[in-house]
Parts: C-alpha cells; sequence; structure tokens
C-alpha cells in the first residue's frame, strides 16, 4: 500500500560519479542473484562530505565509524558502500569489526584508502553480520557499471517503490536516492540518502547547508517519532574541474537541495508501511520555527490523530489534544484550526459555520492538510506524515510469526 | 478484549461519604434512563483535598474550575460530580458557562456551596454539553442513595468493567474509583480517579503524599503518551471524627494509598482498548528514577514496540532502539536486557545462550516483564502498558464511522 506513488522521472547521471551495485544474499544465502542488496556511489576525484546521522544513542557502528571519517577525511572522501537485508547493529563489539572489514574491502576492491570510504546497512537488527558474502558481493559491485535507479532499488528493504530524485543548478547537477523508514518502517527502521552533486562547494560550507536542508526535509517526516540505530544522510560534492570553492552563489544549491530532500523525504512517507494518506500538517503562528515544528511532529506521531486519519473521521478534538501535549505555551482560547480550506476553530471557538460532514468530505481524500495557528507569534512549520491502518498493524505485529 | 480483568472485592464504604447516581442521557437523549452516566461523591463534612490535573495545555473548563476550587477552597469540599458520555471541552466560551452551571446546580441540589463543589467530565470532545439534562440528572442523583460499584459503572465510557478497589488503614478506609484512558481509551480520552478516606490528614500533606504516588501509579501507566484535556485525580479527606490533622502516622497512609492507585491504574491498562498484552517494563542501573521512568515510558509508548507486543514477536531491537530515542544518556556497550527470566543481552553483547525461541515463548504470554538496564546509576522504575492490536484500529479508526 501507498498513496500516490508518482511516476519519478529517470534520475540525471552526475559527472564524475559512476554506481556499483551487486546481489550477495545479505538477508539469506538463498536470496543471491535474486534481488541486488549492495550498492557502491564511486567519485572519480576526492569530494567533500556533509552528514547528518540518527539522534539515538544506540547506534550501529557503522554510523560511529562514518562519524569519525567525515571528521577527519570529509575533503577526500570517494566512496559510499551500501547494503540492505542486515542492520549490522545490536551485536556488541562483533558489529565494529565486521563495519571495518566491509570498509576495507571496499577499498581494496575500489583501489581506495579505506578512510575515503563510507558506509551504511539497513535490515534487522541483532543478527549477525554475513560478512563473507558482503566481501564477495564487493568485489563483485566494484566491476559492474550499474545506474542511479539501480542504486535505488538495492537500498531498498520493505520499500515498495525505489525513490529518487535530481535538480540541475546552472551547469551543475545534484541527484539522490532515499530509502525507507523511521516510525513508518518499524523492522527495517533505517532512513538512508545518499546524495551526489559536482557543484563546487566546500565541506563547511556543504555541512552548514545540509543542517538546514535536513531539518526541512527528512526531519519534517513522522520518522521522528522513533529514530533507528541506522539512519544516515551523506552528501557528496566532487567539484569535479573546479575544486570546491563555490564558484556560483550556493543560495540556489541550497533551494534545489532542498526541493530535492523534500522530494525524497516525501516520497519515504508515501511508502509508509501500511499507509493510506498522505497529510500535510502546518503549525503557524508560532513564536519560533522549533516550537512550530516540534508542535506540528506531536500531531503527526499521534496514534491517535493517525487512527483518526485512517478512519477518515474528521475527529479533531484528537489533533487539538495532541497540540496540548507537545509541552509548547499557548492559550487554548486563541488557536485557530482548519482542513485544507474547512474551518473547524476560530479564536478558540468552535467555528458557526462547520459541520462535520464537511470535515469528513475532507479526510475522505488521500491527500489533505491540518493547519493550526497558536497565536503566539510569527513563525511556522510543516510536517508530512501518513495514518495507522490495519495493515500497518498486519506488517509490524506479524512480521516475523 | 481485556487483558486477566481481575474479579475484583467489592469496594468498603467510607465512613462520611456518600454516592448518588442517574441516568440523564448525557451523550444522546435516548440513552436517558439506559445506562448512568452521572456520578456524585458526597461529603457530610468539610473535606480536605488533593488533586493532579492534567499537564495538556487545552485543558477543559471544569479543570480548571478545579484547580481554582481546589487552590481556595481546597479545606472546605463536601462534592465532586461527574459525568460520562461528553467531555465538555473544545468548544470554547461556552463550556466554561456550562461547567459552572453544572456546579451550581449541583451545590443547589445538594444545598452546599457552589465553591464546595468540584467537577469532571469524560466522554467526547467538540460536542456541545446537554446542560439540560445534566440539570436535571443531578437533581434526581442527590436525591438517590446508591454506592461505589454504581460511581465506577457511571463514569465508564468505552471501559468494559468498572474499577474500583478499597484499603485499610488501622481504623481508616481509603477507596477509589478510575476510569479510562489516555493514550489506549483516544477517543473517550480522560482518566478519571476519585479517591475519598477518613484517614485525618491536612491539604498540604495530603498534596505532597499525592503527588509521589501519581508518579508511581496513575503517571506510570502509558496514558502519558497522550495526556487528555481533562485527565484528574482527586482524593477527598473527610478525617472525620477526628479533624484534619494526622493522629496516626502518615507512611502507613501513604503505602496503602500508592498500593490502592497503582491497582486501578493497573486496570486501566488491563481494560485498554484493544488490548491483549500485560506487560510490566522495568528500567535500571539509571542516574536517577525521572531518567528510568523516561526511558521505561518511550519503550511503553513506542509503536513498533507496542505491534511487536501485539505479534508475541520478541523483536528486542525495537525495544533497545525505542529506549536509545528517549534522549538519556547511557552506552550501548553497557546495557543488558531480558524478559521474564530470559537474558537477551549483557554488557551491550548478544547474550551467549540466548535463542529467539526462548523470548517468543515469553511474548507469547498474555503477561511478562522486560527489565532493561543501562548501567549509569541505582535508580528504577516500573512502567505498564499494553500493546497495539488490530482491534486497536478498529476502534479507533471506525468510532465515528
Amino acid at each position: 500500500m501507498s498513496v500516490n506513488p508518482p511516476s519519478l522521472d529517470a534520475p540525471l547521471q552526475v559527472p564524475g560519479f559512476r554506481i556499483g551495485t551487486a546481489s550477495c544474499g545479505v538477508k539469506s544465502a538463498d536470496l543471491k542473484g535474486k534481488r541486488t542488496d549492495l550498492t557502491m556511489i564511486v567519485a572519480d576525484v576526492d569530494c567533500h562530505v556533509a552528514a547528518s546521522f540518527t539522534q539515538n544513542r544506540l547506534r550501529a557502528a557503522c554510523v560511529d565509524l562514518g562519524e569519525q571519517t567525515v571528521q577527519q577525511h570529509g575533503q577526500n572522501i570517494r566512496a559510499i558502500v551500501a547494503n540492505s537485508g542486515n542492520a549490522n547493529a545490536g551485536t556488541g563489539v562483533r558489529e565494529g569489526e565486521w563495519a571495518q572489514m566491509m570498509i576495507t574491502s571496499a577499498a581494496k576492491a575500489l583501489r581506495v584508502f579505506p578512510e575515503q570510504v563510507l558506509s551504511a546497512s539497513t535490515g534487522v537488527i541483532g543478527t549477525p553480520f554475513p560478512i563473507d558474502r558482503i566481501v564477495e558481493g564487493l568485489e563483485e559491485a566494484a566491476s559492474t557499471e550499474s545506474d542511479w535507479q539501480a542504486a535505488a532499488n538495492a537500498i531498498r528493504t520493505t520499500d515498495t517503490f525505489a525513490k529518487y530524485a535530481s535538480r540541475s543548478v546552472g551547469d551543475f547537477t545534484i541527484t539522490g536516492i532515499s530509502k525507507g523508514s523511521g516510525m513508518i518502517h518499524p523492522n527495517m527502521a533505517t532512513m538512508l540518502a545518499f546524495i551526489a552533486t559536482d557543484f563546487p562547494i566546500n565541506q563547511t560550507e556543504l555541512q552548514a547547508v545540509l543542517k538546514r536542508v535536513v531539518n526541512l526535509s527528512f526531519n519534517s517526516i513522522s520518522v521522528d517519532g522513533d529514530t533507528s540505530t541506522n539512519d544516515t544522510v551523506y552528501v557528496l560534492s566532487s567539484g569535479l574541474g573546479l575544486g570546491h570553492e563555490a564558484v556560483e552563489n550556493t543560495t540556489a544549491f541550497e533551494a534545489a537541495l532542498t526541493e530535492l530532500c523534500i522530494e525524497l523525504a516525501q516520497l519515504i512517507v508515501r511508502d509508509g508501511e501500511g499507509v493510506s494518506k498522505f497529510v500535510t500538517i502546518h503549525v503557524e503562528g508560532a513564536s519560533s520555527t522549533d516550537e512550530a515544528r516540534h508542535v506540528a511532529r506531536c500531531i503527526a506521531v499521534s496514534p491517535l490523530v493517525k487512527t483518526a486519519f485512517a478512519g477518515s473521521d474528521a475527529n479533531w478534538g484528537r489533533i487539538i489534544a495532541a497540540a496540548g501535549n507537545a509541552g509548547v505555551a499557548f492559550e487554548a482560547g486563541d488557536i485557530s484550526l482548519r482542513c485544507d480550506d474547512v474551518v473547524m476553530m476560530e479564536s478558540g471557538n468552535l467555528h458557526a459555520d462547520y459541520r462535520d460532514a464537511d470535515g469528513m468530505a475532507v479526510f475522505a481524500q488521500a491527500e489533505f492538510s491540518i493547519t493550526l495557528n497558536i497565536a503566539m507569534g510569527n513563525a511556522s512549520a510543516t510536517v508530512w506524515t501518513g495514518d495507522f491502518t490495519h495493515e500497518y498493524i498486519t506488517i509490524n505485529a506479524e512480521y516475523r510469526t
């Protein structure tokens, strides 16, 4: 089940990057050759990298290693390698050894240094990592010529479609892939996104841009309700032929990267497990953007709200109660609420013209928006979320049984 | 559906208190006479009161009025009146007028002052309050002689059984009723508990005791995931014949009140909508009790964890990932995890003897415990929760449709 999965344009090639994929049977040996589960994004030149990692206290070893590499060698990155089918997490000391072996083997196959390789894993937590099959797969992937669509396919776990997007900025290209996740894909919990560009920008600036972009995109879907042990976003910039200092205005680059990441993030929500609705939550009139986003998230993750969405039930009392639960100061007597253009509350009172049937008609749609004004200031934020359906319970309660 | 609902002993009468109930058709006029929906707990003498209210920013008018009354007249309380079927919330200025009329009418019927009356409402949010039928019902309830079991019945909304408990402390009695609630009963979201005692204790001390007790009981069930607009706990102490200064050690009273409130809170979890499991979450080795309780709550409210419970799936990766999401500092390499007596992780590593079949056998039970040690200190906390089942989705997605 997914909500209006768009027919995606083919992703644009990014000059200076090539892709390798393989099918090595990560999840189980008998899947070898049947579905791709290993991907490599390889740069011809040293790239500057920006990264965003899970805030969860329990992080997989590949995340810890990746963070170290970004800090120490973040201007010399040559490759990202990623597998689906096993998160290589929750198994203690061995996971660190396996993660390091994956990187060393990839470096050897690609003839670069291990400190130039970033890795990511996604799949079941707590299952031993099949490092022998991974090493074989890395050798195979290094010798293939694949493409971004294939890469997006190879990082899928329970995703029902491959997720990719591209943007052009002047003569430059940005292409990204994503998978997952989060609250919506709990068992295969990881959200991953890998983005490559030839836009010239140095690491410090790229990291600052990514931080703002992630807040407006991947941190604005209901993933945050349950961060996983492996969530990772990497952006590689090759600056191919022009080096790593900006020769163009980065404003246009940031705008394009924001659009691209919002598109990749929304694709994750549209492909959420069991999701039958795609709902946009706007919170406006807040004292700060952070407070607006926090209230919007509290609405987006509330099981009460998500089941009302699933039932096409305009039970708006649940929405304001979830907002009131956010711990953000506002006055009940001042708030206004509408869904699409139907006003439910105005300045704390039931709107005189509101009819339940009008709200129900909006909630019956596959896509709609909720707008809450908390009348405390001028800041606003938008979050995208799905609903909680029977299929969600089926997938997550019966996954292993 | 409920998990092992115990056969409850009849509640003990509390000297100096009498009960009135009525069926006035709060939810709809045609239910009048068919099910009780109004209750009064009336004291023969002025009582000292302690209270605990919802932390939600959006509070019903009856909660605001109750808090004012407790502050200004908390040593002269004569009655609690409560209705089910309508929360009298989310309708703006009118809800304040209706809440005040309910109190004034009750005071008139009981021949006491309005400032001696506390009120509570539970039911649907955002629907006009049928004040005329409520006023009629209050007159009827004031003239009836009912009992605590009937009172527990009259405050039920979607509860499948009435919830009450009693304790004796020396020559004194404590009896309480509860309903709800919280995350588990979203549409009828309110958790209510009313407790009466003739134990002599003054208001200041009673309030201090209640604060500690609520943390260990009502705040230790997964209700906190979504506080409602109306959550209220009231404790009335009549000090009948002995006045309001403690003549006995309050330690025994606090212990008895704690036991009673834990029993009432656990009954709420056992009667949670769609709940098929009753799970005890212990977090130990924390730096503080607050941190231990916060981690335990994060596990208890995680949809990933609750669906794994529903599926009898010992998918423990979800439990540690939810704990890691709590924002509490601990090291992945130090934690230990077990379910009942089956050890899954020890000091950050998979336990050598752990077999998935052993975990699955524990999770297949209707009741079991999870113990997580985060190895940061000596504090611990316990939280009780249920699971997320198909029936939960059915009840909450299809409630109004």
